[in-house]
């Protein structure tokens, strides 16, 4: 979607903010790809049968029984979830972080554009990983500020090239990055780099943003220690979308305490405050370690199960045509075509055959990316995941006009 | 709460939009006199025990049993919600609204807040209520807009003295207004001004922002038909956080489907989506309309008793010492103290009796409104009103150094 501003008469026209600012590509393609028949690869949807429905109508039925549960709240959040919040994060970052350096936001989405706004003025610098994620890249371009891209590689952000930059004399505002099994890219920043980056950020003074809301979404291992634990300038969102349930809005800052201020000072203008239901809901559900221990296991299996699942069917499907990153955890499969194929021309023969993927360009600051795709493996079990991979082996046959055999 | 900005060194500067830009004093009050022993008719709290809870609770499980309730929904909202919405308002404005012309927001204020995103840039020209609505007022503020106050009266805003300035050469973007039993102000629009508000905005180019959440809460007969019935330039918000639930945390926007498609580009980024949970919830109480015209029934009755306490109570305890406005709806009644005394000067003695109000100041633009105070009826009932005022007119004494008869 693009804003038709020229069909508005003067007095009709829009904020200077408003040209040229477009949709996500890949929520218009999911718009486009709601039909039921279409496996879509291209949403960043977690599992929906394992979101825990039972455990939240029995919080929220414990929750509505106290009458704050329906009352405004207050902006920084319900005070009891920014304690629970505030703990989590102390043990992940190895130092006591108090509940006035949390702020409970409208997803993290809310905290990363809440922080766009009181960090950044037009023309500021922003770097951000390239590919990056697309709802960092709009907030960023919103705030109309300069992106930087930094290219990524298995171990993340390649903080090296970074550095050479900041060497060179670029003074970043804000360096923006998903540490944590990357969207869409699928990489987990090293621990060497956390510590680098950290590093870079006391030396050169710029604000760290580490984007984290797939952190807890790992297989095998634990991610390493956030780049919170060694820098006081990161500011560090993550979120109860991909652990409890996307409905409960439940998103979290936590950082130097003067800009958590600023952040709920705007959040007063920006809606008010939370949920208090959904707040005290999540409250419930985080404080409930056992049972919070258990569920968290459950997503990792089956999602380690589906990633597992997707690459198999990949591999068997393509064989030599695509690589494809090794996946350690979070949602998202990255892949590219050796051939050359060009994944956004493919895209339409894709969903012709009833399946879709978001191609590499939408995730693109100055490159294109254009033999890449990015594939969720959360949202469907390994049976849909495979099916839908042969759909795109038969896209890529009708697309390419051959009718090759298969790979294997 | 004012930012400490200058305790930051250079590298850990904020945005100059927060150079400045200061917390809603209603807030902080809010906070101040959050003790239980302080009866606070400061804030702007619908009546807990009148929120639907056990409705609500019903609902929820309901929703709760489909699976999309907890997954991300379309960022312009649960589409039954926006048929919803669209029904109820084509009822209102008296032409059909489709459902592509409303955006369902993190309640209004959140439509309030991306609307002076879409439409303004610095220095662009809005006209405000003189005293406004402080969240419209901060909004534009943060929007970095010159705001232009017009006066209300007993008819609401004084729309002939709106055309002297346009014939003046005043150019507004926006005009905001408070139509139905204004905050603070208590007061309605009357029906002509509203016609010849929209033939303003037709003949001037500007657009109206009709804030409208209080306007289901008419104590003896429907305000007019609203701002929106005449003309297109209307961009209408309404609310269910005043009459169903605030933590529901919906609002809405209707109007020009352009600004709609803009302000839907901005939810992207500010945050994803709303709740589909607490969509659905709103969803289901809005259609059920035998039970939501009981429900509000009951909230207009009791909120009338209650305005008709306070009125008394103040009548009673202030006798000429003050003057009121005629409240027809709404939560708040706007009095002025006659003999000079300063109100935000007295809120100090007021708080140490156990008592807050807003002062008038709160609400000024270029008016500081001395003597003038915002009293929210909504949130206790009678007796509790009546021992408020009691306290009102202690503090009153104290603060006066007089110990005066009382006035019957």
């Amino acid at each position: 979607m693009s804003l038709d501003s020229s069909s508005l008469d003067s007095s009709f026209r829009l904020s200077s903010r408003m040209a040229g600012l477009r949709s996500s590509a890949i929520r218009d393609l999911l718009t486009l790809t709601a039909r039921p028949d279409v496996i879509s690869l291209a949403g960043g949807l977690p599992a929906t049968e394992l979101v825990p429905r039972e455990r939240i109508t029995h919080a929220a039925q414990r929750a509505l029984a106290d009458p704050r549960s329906v009352q405004y709240g207050e902006t920084s959040g319900w005070a009891p979830l920014r304690e629970t919040i505030a703990a989590r994060e102390s043990e992940k970052v190895g130092r006591r972080i108090a509940p006035a350096e949390v702020v409970v936001t409208h997803g993290s989405q809310q905290a990363l554009s809440l922080l766009a706004q009181v960090l950044l003025d037009p023309g500021d610098t922003v770097v951000v990983e390239e590919p990056g994620y697309t709802g960092a890249l709009q907030v960023f371009r919103t705030a109309q500020a300069v992106l930087v891209p930094v290219a990524l590689d298995a171990d993340g952000m390649d903080v090296e090239a970074l550095e050479r930059s900041l060497r060179e004399g670029l003074r970043p505002k804000v360096v923006h990055t998903v540490s944590n099994f990357h969207n869409p890219r699928g990489v987990v920043l090293s621990a060497e780099r956390r510590v680098h980056l950290a590093a870079l950020a006391d030396r050169y003074g710029f604000w760290i943003i580490e984007d984290d809301p797939y952190g807890e979404l790992w297989f095998d291992a634990p991610a390493p220690a956030p780049v919170a634990a060694h820098s006081d300038r990161v500011l560090r969102l993550s979120s109860g979308s991909k652990t409890l349930a996307p409905a409960l809005r439940i998103g979290w800052l936590h950082g130097d305490r003067r800009v958590c201020e600023a952040v709920e000072l705007l959040k007063q203008g920006a809606d008010l405050c939370g949920s208090s239901l959904t707040q005290q809901i999540a409250t419930e559900l985080l404080d409930d370690s056992a049972w919070l221990a258990a569920h968290l296991t459950t997503v990792r299996g089956a999602y380690a199960a589906r990633a597992g699942a997707l690459v198999d069917a990949l591999e068997t499907a393509f064989g030599e045509r695509i690589s494809h990153a090794t996946v350690h955890g979070g949602m998202f499969c990255w892949i590219e075509f050796a051939d050359g194929v060009d994944t956004t021309a493919l895209l339409q023969t894709a969903v012709e055959h009833d399946v879709a993927y978001v191609p590499g360009g939408a995730f693109g600051v100055t490159s294109t990316h254009p033999h890449a795709a990015r594939l969720c493996f959360a949202t469907y079990d390994g049976a849909v995941l495979a099916e839908g991979v042969d759909r795109l082996r038969r896209a890529y046959d009708a697309f390419s006009g051959t009718a090759a055999p298969r790979a294997n």
